[in-house]
């Protein structure tokens, strides 16, 4: 038996006991004839005490820091309790020691403020996997796993393994792709989701499925995106979009009661996606703090005419100005403003220049425009944004999209510098009726915005049957009539993080052949691809819907962060990479030759 | 809202009430003015009726199997009950009735005893899915799952997810191997299960790990086995064998508790591998039933002189003759014990033939030697094999391995003629103290029993470390010094399958490299191959150990099947195919150009 209890446990009321217990030694004390040792396991930290005068035996045992020891002893009252420490009232008194292992210096110290770079942290994972700090991100991820099967499993939703060598369909991101060794030539590809499976299975009749799975995704990674992640994947039958929303909306309740202890009680608020990118300019709109969109181009409850005869040329000329009220932020000085300017001219948010309007408290204006602009026009121009004293109006003009999305950046920015972004506060939202398609310039085609399963809302089936999706004319795209149909399609947006995504499907084989159509995809493509799904679509296939929750942000986000990489055990860098194993790696030729494949240098 | 309740739920307690129903069309009787639909849902079966003279316009609509129908109607008293139906007390006289999709004739039945076979099966899984039968094996499988994490999260075990993209290490089974489009010329493998992260994760202080896992092998298939499989992988720090054995026993038994509703509270039974070996010719032998192996070449209680001078050289002449006693069958006809021999000799056991002798019930012995054994000689051979009055004493003699193997099988085959191997009759077993070693002679070297990792038992370390790994002599590998060393390793068994598997793991660098070393791998090989776990063991690693069963094969088993694939929502055939999908399947050349990689026929 290697131990008796673990190190978080001894309390008190053990006071006299014999235990026995392993763990690493966090930090070794001398004071006078007195030894002092800090023993740490998952659970906790005992002091283990020995003393030179009556044991001197045990001082010939050599230690040092990450030692792996096996005490016995005496449980003891500690003289100086340490309330910080749910043992700190006791102490072992130390009559036999053994060290199970010993350690080298590690690379960097174990404790919560690690003094090591990122790394070398990944390096070294099973070192800053012991970190207090890393654990409970470990400890919090089950949490959120078995909260979510608790309350999917009270709803009658079965865990259903879907396979993980299937076939490479592409459409959107890349597959990762296995060379088949008894099938040479030929590949399977890892699922990017569970997606076409979990459709079978409502044909198949399993109405409420859910799986907590590892989907795969070769993309070039983006800051803090990984090509392995996992995904609470479900999906219902008989339903519809309302249904979806009510059990979903209920699950992420049950997971912040069960994990975090919040009764999150409120409705979710909804939002249509015209609504959010209006108000935010945003799909995931961070509803924690106010800063709304204004359209200074559309004119408002006839407040002011649209900026387009100002005389200033930024705004006359811009296909939008959009502007934001920081509020109380009107005595930023030339130095903060200038830096603002700085910061949105950034080559990721990539604006010319920035305008602003300071409302100050004794009801004067002044902005960065006043050639061009008297009091009464900034008046009604500040009135329009709804500007209150104090206030500092943000403005930036230029072409529709990237307008949209730079003040949007900016928005979020001035949430950050003014503290309203708190990650102990906790908003959802649901942004609802998606576009179905989105252009994609490169190949001047339609592509799924979701996926080739979402179902078109009913009222716009219609127009896309009617309609050929050929693009005659790319550079109106938007007036194509594809621009305007909308999905029953719906994301879950935690405090400006989208943590989950869904819709309701296509179920009829013919609707599902003209998505496929749609999307230029020929029959005979469609065919090949999903032949599958359209013959079992001939056989009774029930309406159905579903949803796939981020799981390793949605841990990161409920533990206080936003970088995933925090809350995955053994996670890649941002080339792929796992450092740590030193993979991917070159295999052998033995190997190659077998799967039948060579390499060749790009072309 | 598509159903008020579901297919199988409905009771006499509803009858008055107004509800609606979906699912899917199981059968149409025509009575007169009278329609009757059974009307089908994961959950069960109700009876709809349509009154032609009541509504008549309900019979406008064409109906066939599998139609997805949603109905109104209210619940009456059924004039003809059905006991053999949950809800054989109820009907449904429907209001209105609406098609929600429509059907082509199924190819095949949707019953329990379906008309299709495998292959039809196969490729249209997502309607075999619909059949009871199935559903009850997924469902089965889904509760095993719930029971083995119930268990498992009150012992404080954690659900670590461990990565799939990992580095190709190949030491017995092949890797799946993944081309990596941003480490060109590089590759990661899937994993053939997380040994290495597990044990990492003890380094690194989770002392209680578990997960329900996806491994992958690319192994030339046999009968029933697929290229991805599940295992329920554990591991735990701080533990001796006893510790394991006891905690795992534990988990099974909560499995059958909760599953089957067993009560399984006899201590498992322990035998050693040579134990096991001797006995039943098998490292997992199948303990429901006797019939244990006699070996007639040693002597035994000085019964009977070994059979080397009988003067009948098929025993003489052979390195070793086994017997087995089948009770009750002296009456066995010439017909009978031909066709036995037919059985030994067929290419899958391959024995030469197979000796008898029928131990009359009047105390009269005939054998098929009569020639060279006279009565007296019979009875002291049957009296060495502990035969009764009526038994029938199977004898096959050959070499060591290959006869070992055979009378094994036999006896396997005579426990299912004689019906002692019944599928609802559970008896578990676990198998200790495997060689840490096996003689791979292709290579003229020794290779890992269970993995690399394994412990040697302490008593045979020193063995290990003071001989070299170096056969000199591979017509006598059996006497070299690591032949005999055993590990600390067990298996569990299930009624002759072995369910889960695991061993006490090395801890210590130095050894682990020893243990490499005696793998014939170089220090360079491990290093590449191992180096991370051989630097993690420097920093503080604990003792630990741990197990992993086969979950497929551990709900097959449940469900008194043998066949994992009735088990598997989405199997693949013998061949690695995924018949339903097409997988894997030819990608196009833009793929493989972006991996870097071409095909190349196989040398």
């Amino acid at each position: 038996m290697y131990r008796s209890h673990t190190c978080g446990e001894l309390r008190a009321s053990h006071i006299g006991v014999e235990v026995v217990l392993s763990g690493w030694v966090q930090k070794v004390r001398k004071m006078g004839a007195l030894t002092f040792i800090d023993l740490r396991d998952r659970y906790g930290i005992t002091q283990l005490t020995l003393d030179e005068s009556k044991r001197p035996e045990l001082l010939n045992t050599s230690l040092g820091r990450e030692f792996v020891l096996q005490a016995k002893g005496n449980v003891i009252e500690r003289s100086s309790k340490n309330a910080h420490l749910a043992t700190g009232d006791i102490e072992i008194e130390v009559t036999e020691l053994k060290v199970l292992n010993a350690s080298i210096t590690p690379p960097f110290t174990i404790e919560d403020d690690t003094d090591a770079g990122d790394d070398l942290r990944m390096k070294y994972r099973y070192l800053d996997l012991r970190r207090a700090a890393v654990r409970k991100n470990i400890e919090l991820r089950y949490a959120v796993n078995r909260a979510a099967r608790e309350y999917l499993h009270e709803l009658g939703f079965l865990d259903i393994e879907t396979p993980f060598l299937i076939k490479s369909t592409p459409e959107g991101a890349r597959d990762f792709v296995v060379p088949s060794r008894m099938n040479e030539g030929e590949f399977y590809a890892l699922p990017q989701s569970p997606q076409t499976f979990k459709q079978l299975l409502m044909v198949s009749g399993y109405d409420r499925y859910y799986q907590i799975v590892k989907c795969f995704r070769d993309e070039d990674l983006r800051a803090d995106r990984q090509p392995e992640f996992t995904q609470i994947d479900c999906e219902m039958a008989f339903v519809e979009q309302e249904d979806i929303l009510n059990t979903f909306e209920g699950m992420i309740k049950h997971i912040f009661k069960a994990v975090k202890g919040i009764d999150y009680t409120d409705i979710v608020p909804r939002m249509t996606w015209d609504e959010a990118m209006r108000r935010y300019g945003n799909d995931k709109p961070d509803i924690r703090f106010g800063m709304e969109l204004q359209n200074l181009k559309v004119k408002r409850e006839a407040l002011y005419a649209p900026m387009a005869n100002s005389g200033f040329q930024v705004f006359d000329g811009a296909e939008t100005v959009l502007a934001i009220n920081v509020p109380g932020c009107s005595n930023y000085t030339r130095k903060q403003t200038d830096e603002l300017i700085e910061w949105v001219k950034r080559p990721q948010i990539g604006m010319g220049g920035m305008a602003f309007v300071k409302v100050g408290t004794d009801g004067t204006f002044k902005s960065s425009f006043d050639k061009f602009f008297d009091a009464a026009a900034l008046e009604a121009l500040a009135k329009q944004c709804g500007a209150q004293a104090d206030d500092l109006i943000l403005i930036l003009a230029g072409t529709e999209e990237k307008t949209r999305k730079a003040i949007s950046e900016l928005r979020l920015e001035m949430g950050n510098r003014l503290g309203l972004r708190k990650s102990d506060h906790f908003q959802l939202l649901w942004v609802m009726d998606f576009p179905l398609f989105e252009y994609a310039e490169e190949e001047n085609r339609w592509v799924a915005r979701h996926h080739p399963f979402t179902s078109p809302k009913p009222d716009h089936i219609q127009r896309m049957i009617e309609n050929s999706p050929v693009i005659t004319d790319p550079a109106n795209y938007l007036n194509h009539p594809y621009a305007d149909i909308k999905a029953n399609a719906y994301d879950m947006v935690l405090n400006g993080n989208e943590i989950g995504g869904g819709s309701i499907r296509i179920f009829q084989k013919d609707l599902q052949q003209k998505m496929f159509a749609a999307l230029g995809m020929s029959e005979e493509e469609a065919n090949h691809k999903f032949g599958f799904l359209l013959g079992a679509f001939e056989y009774g296939a029930p309406p159905h819907g579903g949803i796939a929750f981020g799981f390793d942000r949605l841990c990161a986000l409920l533990g206080g962060s936003e970088t995933i990489r925090d809350f995955i055990a053994f996670p890649k860098n941002n080339s792929g990479r796992d450092v740590m194993l030193d993979a991917p790696s070159s295999i052998d030729d033995k190997q190659l030759n077998e799967l039948g494949i060579r390499l060749q240098p790009k072309a």
